[in-house]
C-alpha cells in the first residue's frame, strides 16, 4: 500500500536562484519531501541558469503562468510583485501556493502559518497560504510556549536582523563591505541605507509617514494574526546588524499569569522546533553564528525582569531556514499530512 | 590679569597607552585644557613607550605613588585594580582624581558625574570623582532632557556595544576577526566569549549568579545614582555587536506626565551635548559610524509607542570620547570652573 500522505507531488519553486530559493531546494531534499517532478522558475534574468536538486542539475525557466499547469504545489520565494501577479495564476490552475513574500500575509482569506504555532489555520486555505516575515517566525516561536503556559499581555522587542533578510543582494553587499573594511577601503552602500559592516542601522526595509518601518509593522500585524490575538501589545524596534545569517532579538514579555523563569524555560524547552541554550555561568547562550544552518529557534538568557514580573528572553533563528525555507516546507508537509493539498 | 580658572595645572594620565588614555590626551589638547605639565603613566609593561601630547613625544613612566607628588589632577584610564590601589595614593598627595574605572562609582563618598546631567554632584567631592560606564553616559544623556520635561517612570533598554568598550584588546580582536572573516579563515576569540565578527553576543563583561551581567547591573545602578532616582525602573539587556567604536541603544521611555514626540524632540535638541538626527522619510538617523570621533550623543527615531504613551528613542555615542575621555575632561573643566580643583 502506498501512503497517500507521501505520494509524490509535482512541485515548482519560483525564485529558485535566490537566497531563500536555494535553501528551499536543499530543505526539500533534506526532509525527503515527496517530489515527483521539480520545476525551477525565476525571473527572465535568471532563465538558462541551473540549480541543483537532490544531486541533479535542474534548468531554470523564466516563470510564466502556463508552467503551473499540472503542478500540485508552488513555492514562491520571489518578489512581492511577482507573487501578486502569478500566485492567482497558479491557484487558478489547481496548484496550492505557499508564498514567502509579504503580499498575501494580511489577506483575511489567506492563512499565515507557522506549523508549530498555528497549524489549524491551514485548514481553510483557498489555494494560497502565506509564510510570515523571517523575523516574525522566530518571535512567535518564542512567544507561543509562554502564551500556552501563562497567557500573553504585552511584549517589548528589539530585533537585530541579518543582511540576508534583504536577499542575496544584502548578503553580497555586506560581504563586499567586510572585505573593504578589512583592507581599509571605503564602504559602498546601495542595498542598505548606509554602510552596514562595522555598523548598526536602525532601519529594516523603509520608513512610513509615522516614523515606523514597514518591517516593524509586519512584525506587529503578523504576530497578532498568527497568535490570534488582535489586540496584543507589541512594542518594537527593528535594527539591521552586520551579520550574514541569523536574526536575533531581545524580548521583554508580560504574561497574564505569573510565570517563573524556571517554568518559562521548561515551557520553551518542551516546544517543538525550539531549543533552550541557557547556562550563563558557563557562558552558554545562543548567537547568530550558532543558529546559521539550523532549523531550530534557539532561546537563552531567560530571566526575571528587575522590578516587575516580566521575563527577558534572547532569541535567535536562521532567517533563511526556519525564517523562510524550512517554515515553507513544513507548511507543505502539514498540508500533505492533513490531506489539504 | 590671569584667569584662575584657566591657570595651568599639572596633570597625570594613568593608562596613557590604552584605548581611552590615548583619546584622553587628544581631548585634553583639542579642548585646550590648561596643562602646565603632563605625566604619562602606565603599567610596568608599557614603561619606556612614548605617547604624543600637543604634538610632542612624552615618555611613559611605570606608575608608582611618588609620581603623583606635585600633580594637581590625575586621570585614571586603567584597570579597576590599579585604580583601587593608586587613586587613594594620589588623593593623599593632594591631587584630585578623575577615575574611569568602575571601582569608585558606587562609593557613596564619590560623585559620579556627567557634567551636562548632574554637575552639582561634583561639589562635595573628597578628592576622587568617578566617570560612569561608557554605556551609562549615553543613556543618561538621552534620559535627562526627558526627565526635565516630563519626569521619568520607567525605561526598557537594549544596548548594542562596540568592541572598544573592552579596551584595545577588544578592538584588536574584532579587527583580526574581520580580516579572518574577509578571507574565509576561522575566527579566534580570547577577549570575548565567542566570535564577534559577523555575530552578536548577548553578553558584555561577565554573568552573575542571577543571570544578569555585571555590565547590566552597572547600567541600572549608575543610572539611578546619576539621576538621583534610586527607584527608577530600568529593564535592560546589554549586547556586544561587531562595531569598533560607538555604542547604541534602543530606549522605550515611560514619562510621568504625557510627552509628545515633538516635545521630546525639542527637549532633546535643546540639551547641551546632544544632537537630534531624526528625519525618517529622508533616511536621516544616527549610526555608530556617524558618531565615532564625535563628542555629541546622537538621538533619532523618536516616536510614540503603538498602544501606550511611551516613547521610543535610538541613541548612539562614541564610547571612547563622550563615553569616557571627553566626559572625564569635561569633569575636570567643571572642577576648574567651580574652583573645585
Amino acid at each position: 500500500m502506498t501512503d497517500p500522505q507521501r505520494s509524490p507531488r509535482s512541485v515548482a519553486v519560483v525564485g529558485a536562484t535566490g537566497a531563500v530559493g536555494e535553501i528551499l531546494l536543499e530543505v526539500l531534499a533534506e526532509r525527503r519531501f515527496p517530489v515527483s517532478r521539480l520545476r525551477a522558475l525565476a525571473s527572465e534574468r535568471s532563465a538558462g541558469a541551473t540549480v541543483r536538486f537532490r544531486g541533479e542539475a535542474v534548468a531554470v525557466e523564466a516563470v510564466r503562468p502556463q508552467l503551473f499547469d499540472g503542478i500540485d504545489l508552488v513555492f514562491f520565494a520571489a518578489t512581492g510583485s511577482l507573487s501578486k501577479e502569478l500566485a492567482p495564476e497558479a491557484q487558478r490552475r489547481g496548484a496550492v501556493v505557499i508564498d514567502k513574500s509579504s503580499t498575501w500575509r494580511m489577506d483575511p482569506g489567506v492563512p499565515l502559518v507557522v506549523p508549530e504555532v498555528n497549524p489549524d489555520a491551514a485548514v481553510n486555505h483557498r489555494g494560497i497560504l502565506a509564510c510570515p516575515n523571517c523575523t516574525t517566525i522566530g518571535f512567535v516561536m518564542a512567544l507561543e510556549p509562554l502564551r500556552r503556559a501563562a497567557g500573553l499581555r504585552s511584549v517589548v522587542v528589539t530585533t537585530l536582523q541579518a543582511a540576508s533578510g534583504a536577499g542575496r543582494e544584502g548578503t553580497d553587499e555586506l560581504s563586499g563591505q567586510v572585505k573593504a573594511l578589512a583592507h581599509g577601503r571605503e564602504l559602498e552602500a546601495k542595498v542598505f541605507p548606509g554602510p552596514l559592516a562595522g555598523n548598526v542601522l536602525p532601519l529594516c526595509e523603509s520608513f512610513r509617514e509615522d516614523g515606523y518601518s514597514t518591517e516593524e509593522m509586519k512584525l506587529l500585524l503578523e504576530t497578532r494574526k498568527i497568535l490570534g490575538l488582535p489586540d496584543l501589545a507589541v512594542s518594537m524596534t527593528c535594527l539591521r546588524v552586520p551579520v550574514a545569517v541569523g536574526h536575533s532579538a531581545t524580548l521583554l514579555v508580560e504574561t497574564e499569569r505569573p510565570l517563573s523563569p524556571a517554568a518559562a524555560r521548561a515551557a520553551l524547552a518542551g516546544f517543538p522546533g525550539l531549543r533552550v541554550l541557557d547556562d550563563p555561568l558557563n557562558n552558554v547562550f545562543p548567537t547568530p553564528r550558532d543558529v546559521a544552518g539550523r532549523d531550530e529557534v534557539l532561546v537563552g538568557r531567560i530571566r526575571r525582569d528587575l522590578g516587575s514580573d516580566r521575563l527577558w528572553l534572547w532569541e535567535v533563528s536562521d532567517n533563511l531556514r526556519k525564517g523562510a525555507a524550512t517554515n515553507a516546507v513544513q507548511t507543505a508537509e502539514l498540508l500533505l499530512a492533513r490531506g489539504l493539498a
